[in-house]
């Protein structure tokens, strides 16, 4: 099992961390980089080549105009999960639509803005539809979740 | 190889037609279904307990504060693919919301406003990490509509 | 007079404390829960077949694509008063649109953004048409607000 | 039982229309108003005073800047449903947040922009906890779209 | 020569401190008060009859649904200056578009969110059709901020 | 008593006629030009410095990027209107931000978004605090509007 | 002089055409090509070095997440301008986010939604800076303009 | 090779700082001023009539209802890179829209909000076209981008 995560600036790391953790705690094998749509076009070119037939998911993530990972689509048929990140201007909204409205042809399956986890999610879920661990694992992992919002409910009842 | 598409109002249909036919001319069963998860919450969680084990992947489509692809997320780990459905008011707007903004630990794979070609892609993709002829497939489907923009480029310079 | 407060996680509670108070000051009983439409769906279906029959209104509390008010309201004919909170993008027009623009059939009674104060108003006047003495709380309320903002113009004006 | 229903202008009627037939259908007597928060705001006054005593929810519904129903709250406690009406410009927007984002003290109970159905069935559902039989009817109601809902999907299945 | 300054809630006035300023420098009476649309619509109504004859503009402040100036506006033919206040969601645009886009027949001269000094400024041209004084007044400080502005850029070239 | 009335582009025309007649009902002398603040600039500063000493208001329409308005405020102290006019897309936002957000010290007196009418009474509005028969011939105008709502109020009770 | 106009889908033609035919007038070489940048990723790249060294301006136009523009611009120094186009969703504002918010270091020259007509002015003015012939043209089309808006003017005055 | 940069306040120079040293670093004269279109119109349009035959690429730079940029264009056929400045409300669409959707005839070349280095980057590229030494330096910047993006990959693939 392995998920590359691509993201247009190092300065995302921050925001796809915890997807990274959750993604390696599942067993995957994570190949993180830092490479730019416009900055880089080649070497994105040439990564995406080197992993079509030994990567399961692909996650993209960008802030502002965020083409990433629309450009990534355009190059693979392995599923790419968009994850927009909010900037410091419009609230998230820029890199939601440049991610999300993506033309005829080409899908981006996007998530939350900002959400890591959700990005990781959703490669796993994707990937469970082949690995049968996956899918276990995901039970459970939904299970903790379920318990942790018990356990807030309870607090909350005292 | 099967996927649901779950609307939530039969007058989505348009929007999700091109798709379905693609994923039936893909060779996927295509089991289309018109359920509210408002109007009809107990028949959603009965229908989704019924296809746990023999589908791939559900796509979602709902207008306004559209729930369905979050809700149907929340009851099954198959992969859920959102398709926003624009309505009169908020052009749109108020429906990608609802379905990407999803909160940490339930993702939806969001797609383009009203492109129902686009969430069977997806879905498609999706199944093409455990179904290898579907890659092929898809791989003749960019072709084809790589050579369709090709032919309309061509056309234009005369 | 009981009311059940629910909100989507329990790191809401901070928006809601205000509004819970003052339910409990005009002596309504309030059921405070964490339960998320998303992360719990079986627990927060049974806790409504619970309150059913003896809860006058419910409040619903989320962020982002904020489903719980109208997955609540799809569960019950209780009146469900939605309160958008502002989560850390889009600036709470994710969690409006997803609670307000509710499909025909289930409406939500949506109010301000992040006012747990306006959100157990509503409570109250929806109550005082059954309970006659919440109304008469109500009116000295609001005789006391009309009273705070004539001492503030008192104030001003020096 | 009865709801006033006051539109800021006669031309919003035709949004309303379904709503007041539905009250009526319920047994409610409805008072349908055309009065202006603004080019007849005695004559709002006056009226909100006469149906003090006699009216159970009040149903304003404006458009643009949509102080309607702020205004009728700021003048009664009887509980106040908010329903934006999309105007030429904005798509919806400037009636929406005019009506909900309403300050701390006095709220307006909103719901889906230019749905009359869903401002009568809250007007109903509020009711319903006074009005026994107004919860029984809406039982059949709900059931009733429930089995709309049912037969579309029948449809759609062939 | 006499302006009315009313804000919504004393917590406005750190956004109108220097427009009121302004207007003192002028030699203009100012009668700043805080009355609230919602929570002491009487003493708002009371209060415009007071001043009807003898204040020239009055400068209404409101934030989130700010239905105060156009309610002023309804109650008066003296020119209401509104000036939108931002809150703590949706960035200023709730009370931008609940002051701007009041229906036809009852304007308000809707100025820059946050902006008391443009509030005043309006306020200020408006009586300088009457006032001759103010108009030479005026001409000095455009030329004031015309040098201020030329000191900025002759540090800027240093 | 004189207004002109500036619009960017002669489209612009028929979403002020109204306003223009009503103006002249009111006898005031328009002066109605087409005059952009881009494609004409010296020909505005020309015709701004020509009607400086004999004009009361300038009502300034313009769509898209509409600096029109604020581009008059800048060469002009007669108080200038700003009519956003909605265009073919972004729903009238652009226009009106473009004129409401006007930077400290030139405000623009921004009416409701393609309302001529409000355009215009915000002029009379403003020269009535000059002209006593404007005034009362508001007041009349005010009248017949009230009488209108209740004419129709009537209607609508039957 | 040589301009490349390349568009994401033949269907925005409708939009450009007015804008080529004005490249045209002013004697320059226009190459219109129908290239996506998702679906004929490869054919744009070739396009893109083969015109490198005799091109001047190229513009790029193209709807919903139009990555076309920036992508070009990842690929070429030649100044590239970008013309957002209006779908059927989001009223052009997920173009215009898409096109104008590119991450530092690859910028897009954006201009109005839907104005070939600016496209083609910007690629012109721009070429006015090598071509002294083309500034010569611009003027006189300027000229054009102004007594075109002074034509209308005249007949607006009667 | 001259740029004329132009803020429309002094406290914009922040923002623009790092372009300006980019400029220059490149050899450029820049010529930053501080000169507002609506504070100190006459003095712009002086200033622009003095740099029009020495001054490749003008940079306007604003924020709010952004007119600087556009004024600017429409008294020259220099090529205007407008850069829209993010102020405290609106999240720099306000400023966005008015730079960017200029009427017919008088484009604004616009860049990412805030990005004083996009809009030097971007005078380079137009100024490349006719100086070929810029050209070279900018295939330079592009390698040093290139480089330190596949740096940070380098240490985050660790």
């Amino acid at each position: 099992m392995k998920v590359a995560v691509i993201m247009g600036s190092k300065s995302d790391y921050p925001k796809l961390e915890e997807g990274i953790k959750l993604l390696e705690r599942f067993g995957v094998e994570v190949d993180a980089r830092a490479l730019s749509a416009h900055r880089t076009p080649k070497q994105l070119v040439t990564f995406l080549a080197e992993i079509e037939n030994d990567t399961d998911v692909i996650i993209g993530a960008a802030g502002k105009a965020a083409h990433l990972p629309g450009v990534i689509a355009s190059h693979t048929l392995i599923p790419v999960v968009g994850l927009p990140i909010k900037s410091s201007t419009m609230d998230g909204l820029d890199s939601l639509l440049s991610i999300v409205q993506m033309p005829q042809g080409i899908p981006v399956a996007t998530v939350t803005i900002d959400s890591g986890i959700n990005a990781a999610l959703m490669a796993l879920q994707i990937m469970s539809i082949k690995y049968p661990n996956v899918k276990e694992d995901l039970i459970l992992y939904r299970k903790e979740m379920e318990e942790k919002v018990l356990e807030a409910d309870k607090n909350l009842r005292g």
